[in-house]
């Protein structure tokens, strides 16, 4: 036990939980979930096969793959209260926060709702996952006054999520892409949001709660919320040249620039940042387009120069989800849906080997006694 | 930097935060609030003054208390949808889901919603504090199809949070004896409620966002919902004896009892607890039925025998809310009302100077490498 009154801000470098999901190996440069890198499953894998080895441990079969598939699409249609809920939100709700309260409302239909067994958590995870492209894309749409989008049972899960996004069908290399940023997003060890969902997990609280608070999480633009920022400043740069200038007048005002640094590999750039710069020059080919790729690597060259800070992935996904064709309202949204395979395993796992997460602290008020 | 791989399940004695809001000096055996002793305040000061100590940081003057009560007053009406949107709830919903899903759905309505500046995040929490009775009782009243209460704005704010609960007037002696148990509950140092909080609130998330992921962190048994837990087996036990029996009964199975214990002060009695015990003997006085209170102790006497363990806050809150005529599922939703008071005082400090958390893990799988 620690009982001195070393106070490390943020918990930087502090244990806080044993865990057989994934690690940032930064000595070898690895991400590892479940054993294998990252960005090796991310040349191979489909988001569907990450879901699997985060749920259940190991990569599925072709058959297994296809199954998980069809269990997430048996699970695409919301309760009708659901929708209801969603339609009653003010105009301008943000779809973070329509998402988070209709997760938190889904609680309600849980009939098992106190019932955190492996297997049980394990049933509820598939079908939060299948009913998030619902949640996300209706979350944006009827509060823009757009109809819902239904899904089609025809595409991949990821496929149909991006139709669901844009109300067109996505050519093969538009569904690719997206797939793997929903694979990219999918895990990444401890980061704020997973830690809000393992500590209220901590209390024995349902999954719907944990999830709630990671949405929360998510949505601060020091976390999540950075690729809608990106975007914002993408948008409003005309030129490769007024972006340059954009980022020196931050800098100069000692802002910080959304979509660099990261707490774990500060000083180098973010392994799935580099995939999804890949992608984005995919998809500025196909456009004949390279306006965005070109802003994008001006903005890298420049904070490399002048802070030694590299992209991280919020950087590069924002471009990406530009092209194709993502109301940027859903940017943060869709990293939620695709990072919910990883907070589902590690809320199973908290509940599966709980200790309740209560720290101390160093008390810096008066002693008026 | 801590960079060894120590790893202390729950972090327990890990300083999390610095804070100038409260502290458990369990030297002095003092919960202290600002400077304050909790416990001294409790005897002579009343929930508004909480209120007005943890988000002004001083004690009020007459005058000051009375502004905070209108100001909390002006405040009790909810937004018609966010009305609605509880009536859509599926039966059976928690209130504490209930107040969850309207927590989260108020950000809507709050049009400088990103402004986490200190004046705009403390007239945000008065103004949650004043529709947190609305969204409370209603929470539970409409998913048992009863009609919401109006508010009684010529009573005190937590006589009126009773009255709405009830439905009836309560008496002085009631009307002080809740307003106690909210002081009690008001702050309490770090508890995973308060932690879950500060961590949203770290990655520049709003208040609403924060709030959501501490209700959700609060209705787990190991938490909050302890409250809860202890009234349905002091319900389910006919005597004081039958009481005890169940007691040893769970403790030969392994397990936990709901109500005792606690990760700071674990071989000691709460204090707070002292003082709704004193509150539960006035009230089995005035209704000339001491045999909650009989029931209670002897449970108490067989835990100090057989484990070494007291009550907390929670144990004696139970029968309080009982005698008090508040239905149980309001008891845990009751406690989250109560320390949202120091819940904001904690997202409004942690927006004030921050960093974001983000620890670490110790990787404990594969490497299929
Ligand atoms: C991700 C992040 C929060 C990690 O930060 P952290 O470990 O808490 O590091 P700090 O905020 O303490 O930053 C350390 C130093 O680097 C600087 N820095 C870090 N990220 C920076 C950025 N994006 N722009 C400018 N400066 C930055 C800080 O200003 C600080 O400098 P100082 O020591 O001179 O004050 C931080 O890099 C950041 O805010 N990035 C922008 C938001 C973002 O893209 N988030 C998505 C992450 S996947
Ligand atoms: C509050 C609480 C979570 C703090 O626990 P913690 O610091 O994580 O302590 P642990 O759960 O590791 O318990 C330490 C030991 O005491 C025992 N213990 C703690 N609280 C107990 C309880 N309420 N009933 C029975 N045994 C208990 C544990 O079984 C454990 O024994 P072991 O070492 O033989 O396994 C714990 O006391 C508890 O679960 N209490 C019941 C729930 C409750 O009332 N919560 C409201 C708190 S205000």
């Amino acid at each position: 036990m620690k009982t001195d009154d070393t106070f490390v801000p943020g918990l930087e470098g502090v244990v806080a939980s044993e865990t057989g999901i994934s690690l940032l190996d930064t000595e070898q440069e690895k991400i590892i979930i479940r054993g294998y890198d990252l960005i090796d499953l991310s040349k191979r894998k489909t988001y569907a096969d990450l879901i699997y080895l985060l749920l259940e441990g190991i990569l599925p079969a072709d058959a297994e793959r296809q199954a998980v598939e069809e269990q997430l699409k048996s699970h695409y249609e919301l309760p009708a209260a659901v929708m209801d809920i969603l339609k009653l939100l003010p105009e301008g709700t943000h779809p973070m926060d329509g998402q988070r309260t209709a997760l938190s409302a889904l609680a309600g239909y849980d009939e098992a709702l106190d019932d955190r067994s492996l297997e049980a958590n394990k049933q509820r995870a598939y079908r939060i996952l299948g009913q998030l492209p619902a949640i996300t894309v209706n979350s944006y749409r009827i509060l823009n006054n757009q109809d819902p989008v239904e899904p089609d049972t025809a595409l991949p899960y990821s496929a149909n999520f991006l139709y669901m996004i844009t109300g067109k069908k996505p050519t093969e290399l538009e569904a690719q892409i997206f797939d793997r940023s929903l694979l990219l997003y999918s895990e990444h060890e401890m980061p704020n949001s997973t830690f809000t969902s393992r500590v209220i997990a901590s209390t024995h609280s349902d999954m719907y709660g944990a999830l709630s608070g990671a949405v929360a999480s998510l949505k601060g633009d020091l976390h999540g919320g950075a690729n809608e920022a990106v975007m914002h400043m993408l948008e409003q740069a005309q030129s490769a040249n007024d972006f340059v200038d954009m980022l020196k007048n931050k800098l100069a005002n000692k802002e910080k620039v959304m979509g660099f640094g990261h707490r774990v590999y500060m000083k180098k750039m973010d392994p799935r940042a580099k995939m999804m710069k890949e992608s984005l020059k995919q998809l500025c080919d196909l456009h004949g387009d390279s306006s965005l790729l070109e802003m994008c690597e001006a903005g890298e060259k420049l904070m490399a120069e002048e802070k030694g800070l590299y992209p991280n992935l919020d950087y590069y996904a924002a471009p990406v989800y530009w092209m194709l064709g993502v109301p940027i309202p859903l940017y943060t949204p869709i990293f939620f849906s695709s990072r919910t395979a990883g907070l589902c395993a590690h809320i199973i796992e908290q509940h599966d080997n709980n200790r309740l997460f209560r720290p101390r602290v160093k008390y810096t008020g008066d002693r008026n006694l």
